[in-house]
């Protein structure tokens, strides 16, 4: 993808081109992952959820106690300007972008004792969008690795900090056995938690059952998919699952701000209904399509070269639930 | 501290002054703490088991599926050569510094789909001394804090991870109200693990005993106190230890890189042994010393005004044990 | 406080006073903590759900086996006449007063194998009023601490049983960090379980969330306030909740016998909502002051010193929520 | 048994005849279980290491923060006193009683907020010689009850607190059929910790071996076992053993203070070793006799009336290993 | 029992006399318990639930990855042919069978690398009247056995494996304490979860409480029991419960597919409501009863000897709730 | 592989063809998995180990509570007799095979209270020389799945039960993609187990670490590498590991009785050492091919085909550590 411009990032009130936007290797952020972070994206060039981002932004920056300098209204005002500026930056038909904030401790001062001063960068980045549509059309198969999610005694997985690592060695597990799986990970007593960055749930008796939320993020889109479907009058439900009660659903899905969700198809190489996405998921991805004024599949279907979209609507034409 | 030149930072490849050394917002260690790291220091002036500290490096590049683009040796040679240069330039006095290696897996390109090479940084840092002084001469006070240290199943304590907030918000528990005190984390079964950034063992009946090694870093440090204890005479043992067993201990310790050895003269309240840093911990620091041909105190000592010397010394002089 | 006369205890079928009230050294309750016990109290005069209290009673004595040798219902008629005859004895003005019922399996026998009766005594006591007009005025700050609250497979948290020592190691922690605090405690999986013989629940998006009742005493406090919540119109819902989910609470509180409930400020050094006493303690309160016919936070306020009194006000008047 | 004179019991520093013996039923420890004790006893009239029952009586009362108000130094003494004293009292022919000390953190004030000075009791009592002698002579039965040994994050089991309801809890589930039996609680994790009031151990393939003290009190029995076993040539080991390894023991053993020591014949149904007393269980107590110059199971058996006493030796003389 | 003419079993498509029915030593269900199992029964000749039993058997047959090369549609039409073609075997008096279906890898080729085929088994079978007679009359005793409910962590509940020994370890255990007492296994945390074999919940406040499903084993029988509960006006819920809940219950209940329910009577020896079976008990079997069109009471009586069901109707009319 | 003329079996007191060997569809062993049982091989046409694997046979059947009706003498006596009938069976050639015991509860009687007898059988089987072939020459790649290894208080993993699927679905888990693969299960606390029938040891900076008994079947064939690794003067220890301990080994095993012992060549897709069969393994494998007489691993590359066998050595011969 060619810019016509750079796009420009926020750091610490200076608005930088990307290519000029740094940190200092002295930040406590880049040293020991002592911050936290956001991301949102827009739609139709307007971010979505927002406030409900930045909300639950401010909830982990109170439970890290890291003071941002700035108040959740300026860190808005700045956001939406920072979108509007670079929105036009990627050229007519990038209409849509992520969101990142992230917010450190700062950078140690030279008596190594304290930080001056926290570092706010917000910056915005395209999407991969050809990967979403091959999930979209073809769905995501999921393998239980043996790491399991770090439990709430130790770090609370309702804050969004920059500790990922739990996440990124579930995905090399998992994608030892499947190089293109991802991670369906337990808590520490068995349960289904979420993936790496996504949070999961699924259909089962016609009944959405979500994740306890006590060993998981609590995801917006996440939230956005269970409201449109209480609308459509899906009954949902929370409660302890484990990979047997996965394997019986009718349907399994996974949520993610960037590509909002995705059909879960397989786990541990067991068909999750009939192993190909199912009808309750396109009923909700449309049901959210139609909330943003935006048809979600077709926006990252069109980022592929028309052969490959051949091939992918052929490969799954042939499945009954299409 | 006046540097009478500013020290420089090893930047993937390059030497750049510490106010230039930076790294891009973009990086997947600033963002998600995807990244590892180690500290080594110098006891006059020389880089004190620096191909420990490596080969510690190397297997948490190896556990986070990281590869530094150098190998060891390239790694060796550049820190060596970077510490001599930076060396003199805080003055003759600065005769000692702290070394940071910072591996990341590098910036996210522009497809959001792979890095295209790690980042890879070292620098030198100059060590809090004042406050080492104090602690050789106090002690220090320590509490257990509610919040578990991460569980294996879920990262591996081994590896030196940019993860650290499991640690910062023991310490936040821990401080709540006394911010001197440090955390003595304990593991998911309630057995003593480490503090945030220092490991703990303690000297009962004679022997020292160390935290079952499952849980906590294989700590350099603490492997040299080992080390001299053996060579005194001091039997050491690894065991599942719990408070109660802290409680009755003869003294408590603390190590760390930058400030090698501390005594823990209480914890939650209750004293350790007469509750003030006691022989066999100045006979520990005093072996060390004589290793590295540096007097560890002294050199702390220093760096104090005189008179807080003088009221140091002043108040623990009265203590049995000194 | 100055009795007019001196109060009388039952002591296995007798009425002896305060200063003669014993029990054997033999006794298994004194040795082993080998009883149980409850605590009720006067408003205005008249016990507060006494039969409830007896209930609960009862079940911990079917728990471990004792039988008291006195029906339900004789022990609600003697403790009645005991209220009766020591609420005059504390002068007019005291007109409210504590009632504790502890029952152990009794003394050894000399052979040791046996115990020949249980031991069975009943009291009143004075009310600590003006330690409760501090809280209610000021909030009581919270320490989660590193002890865990006994699980239910090593003994039923429902059961009064007289063994506190696990409550009052986690007060002795807390209190190491701040001696004003009172111990959150967690329960074996790192969930918030209640306080050292208080329940604790907190407000968030206007719901009152309450401990999973698995590993918390059943409180007849908390249960009161659960009633008049429900009257008022506030949802409740019990669950596993974690540290975070207080953290981000708009209020939380504390029920207990002797002073009903309180509200907490902070946990960990973090402020729950204001930081000070919220809206809907206050209207909770005056609730159940209308239910008993007393207002229960001037009650307490009275037992203070006019100057004391003053002071309080002042330093809470200027926050917003009062 | 017939005393020609009452023994005394030391209260707070008097000296008062058992039937007199008595504390307020205020005090913490008859309502709380808020307190620490002991238990040794005589071996031809002397106190058997009595100074190791002291200083873990003086662990007891740091861990729980009470402080006696007695040095160690003045309990020895009173101790030593109490029991020359009462020795006479229970006739010629009673050589050996049981000592018990008991520190309760003492009675509440009428303020209720703190309490004036800690109870100080110690007792003699008589032992139960005709029960041990059964033990000795045809050994116990043990049941693993469902309830576990409070976890060492909730409690530490080696501190010997006035808290026994999970212990006794224990013991009601493995007596619900089978009063003879005794519980061997498992620890959380499922493995072998303790009896109630007693230390488990067993013999397999020749060598001894105890379960992970983090679990189980130090038992001063189960030492002097341990230090006899290894004057025998008798290897020792300590670790995580399951009931399987015990349906595999040669032998096993339980110790406490009144009876020493006991065989173990049989686990939930399944023998152990033959299913009788080994010969490992008498060379051991016979090595222990030899210590304290009495022998343990005759003075015992002399406790038994001579038909009974003919009638155990009978069921047991046909058994392999006798 | 006479049989006229012997029973036939389907084994692999052939239908055998029963005493003619085997499998290969090889089968690798019979070395390795590789396999899974369902049990059905008759009611007034007529397979009651089949098609949930064969849905459970699917979702066994799916976790298990065999393939039992027959469509549900097949399994339920042969189950029907074999019961009507063996209902008559057993004389008219004998209405009502059992009828198991047991789904095996198959046998290990000789190779030992794979399987050929599964192996197919589908037989009826008496069913104890006589015992049901006295459960349904006297109620039955449970014991909680040490031996925890295997978590799903390693094993689902919900799939119904040939694996069996976990539940008969915990039968082995009770029935040490207690022969006539049946298992109540906890889970892995210590809460109620099912016998062996059997479904357990409980009566309080006059609601069903149901353990957590995610121990146990989906019963149909439970189900079935639950829906006429629901129908008949009493609430159900499901949670985590413990001893102690099940000690304060007004009633409680085994259900399983053989006796469909039976009332239990006591816990650790303590009564559960009056120790006797309760009046909701007979209401819901009643009511299963005329679901069926079969006395399921009286069907059981039958086949006792008159004088024995005399005296189970004299020791029971006596208890207040029949 | 042509038999000449077909191999027995003993199926209780008899010997019959292979092929006419069954058992009861009603026997419990196949229903419920309620058996026990052995495997055992020759080298050079002897039992290996015979005692040792009958001796914990032994124990199976106690934890179990089978009565196998025949001592272990018989047990021995009758092996000894059907492995020399069949070892000339196979023709010459065949010099080797495994040896299976299988001991079940047995058939259910018409009652179904009851069973009249146990079942036993003992068969020999040919072995998978090929495959092992392929593992000695190349290594084994393993994965560690979600699935836990069932704990002990669920179940004793020391005990030969007929319960497998535990194993069998972390077997299903590893391979979801990579049929090669074998698992590495983990415990309960998530330290390294074993794999699948087979025990997995480690070797690391010298020295070969085995993990904790506590979790793992006492492998016969394990305690023989680890008798002449001690020959050989390799230290030997025993401890909680985690797969970090193991990604920094230098070498890891399996050792199972058909094909005594295996290279592991990496983990979740890390390389172990270099990546293929190490010295010390071959040192292992050679050292126990002469305590039997026989090259283990050239007798299972013979049954390669020439062809097969070149491949194999071409691949291998260039790593360095062959």
């Amino acid at each position: 993808m060619v810019h016509k411009e750079e796009p420009v990032v926020f750091v610490n009130g200076d608005l930088v081109p990307e290519s000029k936007a740094v940190v200092s290797v002295f930040d406590r952020g880049f040293r020991w992952g002592d911050g936290v972070y956001e991301m949102s994206r827009t739609f139709g060039g307007r971010v979505f959820k927002l406030k409900e981002h930045l909300e639950r932004l401010r909830w982990s920056l109170n439970y890290t106690r890291i003071d941002p300098g700035l108040s959740m209204e300026e860190l808005e005002r700045t956001t939406l300007e920072l979108v509007d500026r670079n929105l036009g930056t990627g050229g007519p038909e990038v209409e849509d972008v992520g969101v990142t904030h992230i917010i450190s401790r700062g950078p140690m001062d030279p008596t190594r004792k304290a930080t001056s001063k926290p570092t706010v960068v917000i910056y915005t980045e395209t999407l991969a969008f050809g990967m979403y549509a091959r999930w979209y059309a073809q769905g995501v198969k999921m393998i239980t690795p043996a790491t399991r999610r770090t439990p709430p005694q130790s770090l609370s997985p309702k804050a969004k900090i920059s500790n990922k690592m739990n996440h990124f060695v579930a995905q090399f597990e998992a994608q030892a056995i499947d190089p293109e799986a991802l991670p369906l990970m337990l808590d520490y007593d068995g349960n289904v938690a979420e993936s790496s960055g996504a949070n999961f749930f699924f259909l089962a008796q016609g009944c959405i059952h979500v994740p306890n939320r006590r060993h998981v993020l609590g995801g917006i889109s996440m939230d956005t998919v269970l409201e449109v479907a209480r609308e459509m009058g899906i009954e949902t439900r929370e409660g302890d699952y484990t990979p047997f009660d996965v394997y019986k659903a009718e349907e399994a899905f996974l949520t993610s701000t960037p590509w909002s969700m995705a059909p879960v198809v397989s786990l541990n190489g067991l068909k999750i209904g009939q192993g190909v996405p199912g009808p309750v998921f396109h009923q909700l991805i449309q049901a959210w399509s139609e909330r943003v004024g935006i048809d979600i599949v077709d926006q990252a279907m069109a980022y592929l070269q028309p052969q490959e979209r051949k091939e992918l609507v052929a490969s799954t034409s042939s499945t009954p639930s299409l």
